[in-house]
């Protein structure tokens, strides 16, 4: 069952934002969930498809493909620097949706809350995730919401769901990478990974570093304009950046050649990384992406990037190679060569 | 980031299916991260979307109306007499599809995973789930993976999203009920609820209920091509019937009449309601529907309905009247009327 209810205009009592916690009642499908929806949810999402209130959201449907993605967000601390799990959790669907070129339509968001969490944190978050989907320009059309014993969660996880429609004549995938492609990147490196971790940690240099949390959409909209022949388009989320690398490089049975002088990491990012012990390549980032496309259109996908405020960082950072063992290198600032391998370990645990 | 992503051949390393638990590395985005996800969901929900392993899976769209649903599963314990977590997980937001009407066509998967769980709970769980979908026929195209710390969550929380076609002249919403309508359940009240709940409690009469966990899209479809004007569709399951019924009266601005004599409840069921003191109208259901059309097709959708063995059971149990305050009322056995409230505590916590 999805939550989506509506309460009784005679049994309606408010809720009490300020000073009232989540309670074992707000998940019971009874009237105090009922109120926690009409009051917080609905107040905040309004729209059309959402407005029926029933079980699942109907829209129109496009001819053509559409895209579907869901993602988890455990993120802690719930609030960081630059931004929380809220807006976090309507970037992260969006921005896998905008990785196969598609333009965001629609999301879903599911709620696990744990009994005891302040309402006053639940609004906070609720209304982050409403202002990012207002900007983004994409309504959340359906719901659910389910609630937790103290002890068995943590706070709030969020899982958001999204559809998109993909543009005729694009076709992106991690399998899509040839040699002599060239790789680009939309900006520095490892930003959201180090301001929560600085954050979480309280560390002195926290106050430097942001999250980049931001929804991509509009920035691969102009991408596709320009190069409908992108080949690979994927955020580097959790993993960073030679976690993606890997993987694309994997399914397109192809190698990478990269190097360290062209990555555009912040010079705070990479002080943090040296004091914490970290490689920023495996840094987690939540506003950036990596296109792959032919070395003929590389110059004219970085200026369109760079164009745009989330890509005006853009470099293109290296190459597709040739290599049965799928490997990804790097040429190293004093010259030398190293492989950029898989995480093996777990650097950063709920980044995202 | 969707967590689906591929093992390099070279490092591919064995689950250990047995023993092995979940760790946190298993989030991490990186090797551990693909060896479970290649090794245990790939393998279990294979198909032609998922395979190309990107964040986001792309597939044909219909013309026409699609519906989207969403739920999170945090049902205690992750196995009950008559299902789990995973066959639950699917079976609920095919329902929230089906209850539109619709024809299922795509699930989304998404796990949240506390660090310490048995890799031998996790694959039965997930082979449930890929058991589901199969026999429902629908594929699950893509998903996520996090790992929160031992503590932090409480074994596995799924949240599945579903995404359905409307056949075309189909119109179902719970604001369509009009006074004069018939009521009609598709079978016996309360299995889901009290099996799992005397399970947890382990109580004596255990054994001899069975959650009523199962798809009711084919039972749906077999409806709508018999009576195409059905007016509502909705699964009764956390709150039970008497919070649907509500939910409905409330969206569709009139009241209902219910009898008690005609609901379909099981005798057992009915001991262990009075036992742990227990109304059976609140309790969840996983693999029943409300349907409510004009008086005129009632006779038809129930013969209908009953000619499915998900609907064997199928009962008239009441008619939908005119009333201001929206109240759901029910003619009990001894010729009284009482008002059918909304639930306003909580009754089952952890029951989906």
């Amino acid at each position: 069952m999805s939550a989506i209810s509506i309460v009784k205009p005679g049994y309606s009592r408010k809720l009490d934002l300020k000073h009232g916690c989540i309670e074992m009642t707000h998940g019971s499908g009874g009237r105090a969930m009922a109120q926690l929806i009409q009051q917080m949810f609905i107040v905040a999402f309004d729209n059309e498809y959402l407005r029926p209130m029933n079980d699942q959201a109907c829209f129109p449907s496009a001819i053509g493909r559409m895209v579907m993605s869901t993602d988890s967000h455990v993120v802690t601390p719930l609030f960081f620097p630059g931004g929380d799990i809220g807006c976090l959790s309507v970037h992260g669907t969006i921005n896998d949706i905008a990785m196969a070129g598609a333009k965001p339509c629609y999301l879903a968001v599911s709620f696990i809350l744990e009994e005891g969490l302040p309402l006053s944190d639940l609004k906070r978050i609720v209304e982050s995730m409403a202002k990012a989907a207002q900007n983004v320009g994409v309504p959340i059309v359906t719901g659910d919401t389910k609630v937790v014993e103290k002890g068995s969660g943590d706070g709030v996880f969020i899982t958001t769901t999204g559809l998109g429609i993909v543009p005729e004549g694009i076709n992106i995938s991690g399998a899509n990478a040839q040699p002599g492609d060239k790789i680009v990147v939309s900006g520095t490196l490892g930003d959201h990974g180090i301001a929560v971790m600085a954050f979480r940690e309280n560390l002195s240099f926290q106050t430097s570093i942001e999250s980049d949390t931001a929804a991509l959409h509009e920035l691969v909209a102009n991408m596709v304009v320009a190069v409908p022949k992108i080949h690979v388009l994927r955020d580097p989320t959790r993993g960073g950046i030679a976690t993606t690398l890997n993987e694309i490089a994997q399914q397109s049975s192809i190698g990478m050649m990269i190097h360290e002088d062209r990555l555009p990491i912040r010079q705070e990012v990479n002080a943090a990384c040296e004091f914490l012990g970290l490689d920023p390549l495996y840094i987690a980032n939540e506003g950036k992406l990596v296109a792959i496309c032919a070395a003929g259109d590389a110059e004219n996908l970085l200026n369109v990037m760079r164009a745009h405020p989330l890509g005006r960082n853009a470099a293109i950072i290296g190459e597709v190679i040739e290599d049965a063992h799928c490997f990804v290198q790097m040429q190293t600032s004093f010259g030398g060569n190293r492989v950029v391998d898989w995480l093996s370990g777990e650097q950063l645990p709920r980044i995202c």
